[in-house]
């Protein structure tokens, strides 16, 4: 959905080496240094007290908004984050991250391990949301910034806020999470696992040693993707978007070609997305959603919340969302309630599905808006 | 969900060459002869009035009841097909037959082209769920039935009943339609298109020609299952069979070999899958599915039921059921009445998702039994 309201203009990539003492993993591994490409838009003020930090989802980068050089497709929520907009540029200092394990300037499978000088494939170790999330704080030090006005992200960008809140309450003073879950449900898993297997049985994933073929996944990575967007969009949705129309013909082929313009559409995004992303970050990325669950080792959702009963909270859930049902979030904002902290939860109606996040941008904006002037008076 | 319920006991499979002179298709290809497999149980009255043919699901074949010879699993249907069950097979004479295409003894893609010697492959012509029906009533004809009590079947075997009522509604006097649409949604659409490019992108699926080979497209085929059974069971089915349990192990592996139950289960899915199950019959089914379409070339879904106004349905849809909807067969009882005919409509609550026509055998059969009385007596 292209946007032609106010845009930052041209931003800027950076990259900082961080953790060289290396960084305590989930795992028990000691892993550094680590690579965090970011961008950050707006001013810091004076007491540091404007800092808002954006986590992407899945497959999306640092690049959250504006142009970067020579690029004429703006950030992936640009709709959301520049001058008078929801996350206001002209207000806020913004920063957003790649997550480790991705291939988007963070560290990832794809990077160069530098004690070998080839990238490190299936050796990269494992990172857990919380690892990301302990990766990011490294970069908000070195910011310079002691506490963050808020953290906010969708999806698996959710999930790294609630993480923030839960295990550094006190870097931050609210948490705007969309679309999210507090915890994988084995439905979500599944689809994973099948993303996962659809790459690993691809003889060209050679066990994650395809940096130096001639061709990677792509045909893996292609099926993956497709069975992702299915979870992407609402029935509803697709509908509306594509109904039973037929592609370029008017009447059935009888053969296996291309027959539903759903189908055409299911191939694109499995081709396009082959060319922008690497098959093993998402062996990663997923890894790192399934393994993410507040209630494990906890007695209840409840309890992980204990400590950041000072924090506020935006919970913002779509209708139509199958991939994460609004009753997740809804959970969630119960919990954070009973451990006598302040959420407000909001399920907006939408036939985009999950896709809703990145796309209902003037449903979320107000909300957003508010919440953020509430944030920024309250403490 | 084994059974200790009496069972039909040794049955078999028998196997018939019909439309000789070719069976014209909807494609306009006329093909032919066409073998059909098939099973029936119970005994054909004097005045042939007690017939009633089932149609199977996707992968399943003519043996919906008892035992095979030295097999020690009974059909897929025995649950519901036997004596004193809800299809009594001391009261009804039962057909089931497999359908063309598939490949369990009907003329499929496996099967030996009489002309050339080897198996047909891709150069079968495509057979849609009218064409099916259409070689099914040939099969009726020579058993010399006129009309059938009833045509009962779920999943794709409800398309087919849907399809036997408003092609042919004067051979039959009753339809039961469990789990089933009238019009292949987008979403249902993407989901087999997934399983089609993941069976055709494994190299060793050869556009189809691998009869020869040592293995075919195994992975492929796999993967399609794994998605297909995520789509078959409900969120809350899985949350009650898996939850975030883990496979044999007590803590996260931190690796990509296997974490949780839900990944065993569904790598065992796909497996089992490819033992039993030829890929190019998995690509034919689902492109009968996805051009499965009561509204195409009619004004309206109620114009489907003009003629079949005087038959009487039973439709049983799932609440737990997102493959199919219980908002779809709703959808075709309100087309029904409003075309004059007599539909009787029943959500069955249910955790079991899409499976559920095959489990919850206890809520159906009291449903299926009064209704064939009603449509034996009142005919």
């Amino acid at each position: 959905m292209p946007t032609l309201r106010p845009s930052l203009g041209t931003v800027e990539t950076k990259t900082i080496e961080l953790c060289q003492d290396g960084l305590l993993l989930e795992s028990g591994v000691r892993f550094g240094p680590v690579t965090l490409s970011y961008e950050t838009y707006g001013t810091l003020n004076a007491d540091k007290s404007n800092a808002i930090f954006i986590c992407h989802s899945l497959t999306n980068s640092a690049h959250a908004a504006g142009f970067l050089e020579g690029q004429k497709k703006p950030g992936w929520w640009d709709v959301m984050v520049g001058p008078g907009k929801g996350f206001d540029t002209d207000k806020y200092f913004i920063i957003c991250a790649n997550v480790p394990t991705s291939c988007y300037g963070s560290t990832g499978p794809s990077s160069i391990n530098p004690a070998t000088g080839k990238p490190y494939g299936m050796s990269l170790p494992v990172f857990t949301i919380g690892d990301m999330v302990n990766a990011h704080r490294h970069l908000v030090d070195f910011l310079g910034i002691d506490k963050l006005l808020c953290v906010a992200g969708g999806s698996m960008g959710g999930m790294l806020t609630l993480q923030w809140s839960v295990a550094y309450p006190d870097r931050i003073r609210s948490v705007i999470t969309i679309a999210s879950t507090f915890q994988h449900s084995p439905q979500q898993i599944a689809f994973n696992e099948v993303a996962r297997q659809s790459i690993m049985a691809d003889p060209a994933w050679n066990k994650g040693d395809y940096y130096d073929a001639e061709e990677g996944p792509r045909v893996g990575l292609a099926i993956a993707r497709m069975t992702g967007h299915i979870t992407y969009l609402s029935e509803r949705g697709m509908e509306l978007k594509f109904g039973r129309r037929l592609q370029n013909r008017l009447k059935y082929g009888y053969d296996f070609s291309l027959d539903f313009e759903v189908e055409s559409y299911l191939r694109y995004q499995g081709q396009s997305f082959v060319e922008r992303f690497d098959a093993n970050s998402l062996l990663y990325l997923t890894k790192a959603l399934d393994y993410f669950d507040l209630e494990r080792d906890r007695d209840s959702l409840t309890d992980a919340f204990r400590l950041s009963s000072n924090l506020l909270y935006l919970l913002i859930a779509f209708s139509s969302d199958w991939l994460y049902p609004p009753q997740q979030l809804k959970e969630v904002a119960r919990a954070i309630r009973r451990a006598g902290g302040d959420a407000t939860y909001y399920e907006i109606s939408s036939d985009y599905g999950h896709d809703a996040f990145l796309l209902d941008y003037e449903k979320q904006e107000p909300l957003v808006r508010s919440f953020l002037e509430r944030a920024a008076t309250q403490h």
